[in-house]
């Protein structure tokens, strides 16, 4: 593989190599660098598969990957049984949908995202790996794995370098606060977190969308024990013997691996609240150190894939319809913690299929292939 | 009035005083006792008066009282001039708004129940207890005074002895957080709360209401700064100096007077959700004492007022359409808090038009009474 990668790069000598990074920001502080800068036609072309290409998250996924230019030679489409010979338009194309199989992945593939399921997963993502392919995997599955890097890329890029064929990509309510607390973190160290969620009905799939949806109409739930419409879930996910639901469960300990901090001390109760798209946080965060409030927010405008909106005169902070369809994480309602030493209070809101999946899964493939391509992740 | 409160009592003799507490709780732990038990025909019959009986919050004083069986002889029903002269059914009877002038409260009123705005209560309040009324008032004006009251009856019913005319109802997110932590106080003390609130648009009154009806709709907000259908607000009332709102600080400061004690370290963040009615919370607190999980359910289980709804298999916890229309607090979803020491999650919900508004204000009515009868406060 090493030799292999040598050989590539070898072949692209000095090229100046930009990633196109879809800024939907209104901010300017970070400048957009348009797919025609990129040198996409001087590159090696890749050939990524989307697995799960059908599902709520799948289709995101298709929206993201032809919104950030990766310099992709074929793609391709896999999904059960059940939905493959159907045809999806994609990049101005009509692709049909593959079956995925134990030999899908015998042909050329680089990547592939998967998004179809924890049990899928574990089956097929070790079959992609052996042949060679990184699997970019959404489920649960492989999360917590010491093999496994569990990435965002603007938090712990450099976890990708050990990857062994699989790169796990972190639980939705998990990525957005993983945004916003990394530059707290590098600025003046974290000791404990308490998260409390407002989680959307998308996170559970099409039939948490069904369940709001036909909710408000009157209807009874199918999707959650309860209905959802009108209330506030305090579940998300099964419950386990320390009586905290896996969600729960899920935030502490990607937090940990995340921050790569064993000692973090964190607690979380996670809420599903009637609301279609995009998860809102309360955080409480005591720092290590001494911070000023207006320094701490400047280093969260400064933060990559993170927008500062916190202008409580003017009823300016992160909120879930304007957070809808966008690839960054948005941070507002900054106030020091008076109750302790070094406390701050956050209001953290992404759009859980975009930056809670779909877009953290495609910026974990375009670092890959920019670390393949400068030579910092062998092939 | 210490003579007259002698006289008064001396006609009662020994008569065993039971109150009527409505119990609308599933659990069987606390019994109730029937209006019929009660040796109403007996007692003093009182003279109240529901001030701002139009208003969302007092029509829900009036279904409270029909309710509660206080020993009344006469209510009075009043609001502003835009109101009086309407007629509402009340108690079988039709009831004619008078209009609220500084010489309602020269006839013969003992109490009188106020939920008719700030303004109105600084104007009117010190009028009415100039002339003998106690006045149990539902607005912010007089709750942080240090010469007036904040009472929740099942919490700190001793402070009803020092009033001086104007009894204050606590903000309805405290009411609900202090049924629930105050038997933890008692039972292990508090050093630390970290308040996140889901708090429905009832609280808001009928704008708030109509913001999220006509939001399913697609129409825009009128009430709120932004939709609230789809959508979490993280501001509730107007933000102060420091970043908080007054709806986070009210908690803040309402907590530790309540609670009376001032070195209680506290923070919250308020957000207003998609639903009608009742507010949920998420609370982190820190006990100073050691605790046993299945020892501090018990505490809270045994506590007046709070039912205890914790059975994750059964998927059975607190939640907004259950505790709708209901006059206690519910807590669950209990469990430690591994981050820190004697740490402890509770998740708290109640219909905060009842038991955060007008059934506390009934119930201290209700108190307030019982310790005239039984000489504790003078009349």
């Amino acid at each position: 593989m090493c030799l292999y990668a040598k050989a590539k790069l070898s072949t692209r000598g000095g090229l100046a190599f930009l990633l196109f990074v879809n800024h939907t920001k209104d901010l300017n502080k970070k400048v957009s660098v348009s797919a025609q800068e990129m040198e996409l036609e001087n590159m090696k072309k890749y050939n990524i598969a989307v697995v799960g290409a059908t599902g709520m998250v799948g289709r995101t996924f298709l929206k993201v990957l032809e919104e950030i230019n990766l310099p992709v030679e074929n793609y391709y489409l896999m999904a059960s049984a059940r939905s493959a010979g159907k045809t999806i338009k994609f990049m101005g194309k009509d692709y049909v949908i593959e079956e995925l199989t134990e030999q899908s992945f015998d042909k050329d593939i680089d990547i592939a995202l998967f998004s179809a399921g924890g049990s899928t997963s574990e089956k097929f993502s070790p079959i992609a790996a052996s042949k060679g392919v990184v699997v970019i995997d959404n489920s649960s599955a492989w999360r917590m794995d010491p093999k496994v890097p569990l990435v965002v890329p603007e938090v712990n890029p450099e976890d990708i370098k050990w990857h062994n064929g699989i790169i796990a990509n972190p639980n939705c309510s998990t990525i957005q606060a993983m945004v916003a607390l990394r530059p707290l973190q590098l600025a003046y160290g974290i000791s404990r977190i308490i998260y409390s969620t407002y989680q959307a009905v998308s996170g559970a799939g099409m039939g948490g969308y069904s369940d709001l949806e036909n909710g408000i109409k009157g209807e009874a739930p199918k999707k959650f024990n309860h209905p959802i419409f009108n209330n506030c879930l305090p579940q998300i996910d099964v419950f386990l013997d320390n009586g905290y639901t896996k969600e729960e469960m899920k935030m502490v300990n990607e937090t940990k691996k995340i921050l790569g901090d064993d000692s973090l001390r964190i607690t979380a109760t996670t809420v599903r609240v009637p609301v279609f798209d995009c998860h809102s946080e309360s955080i409480n965060v005591e720092l290590k150190k001494p911070f000023d409030v207006e320094e701490l927010k400047k280093v969260l405008a400064d933060a990559p894939g993170l927008v500062l909106q916190d202008d409580p005169a003017n009823a300016v902070y992160p909120m879930a319809i304007t957070a809808k369809g966008k690839n960054e994480t948005f941070v507002g309602r900054i106030r020091r913690d008076e109750s302790i030493e070094n406390g701050v209070n956050l209001w953290v809101v992404a759009d859980n299929i975009r930056k809670g999946a779909a877009t953290n899964a495609v910026q974990i493939a375009q670092k890959l292939i920019e670390m393949w391509e400068n030579g910092e992740v062998t092939r």
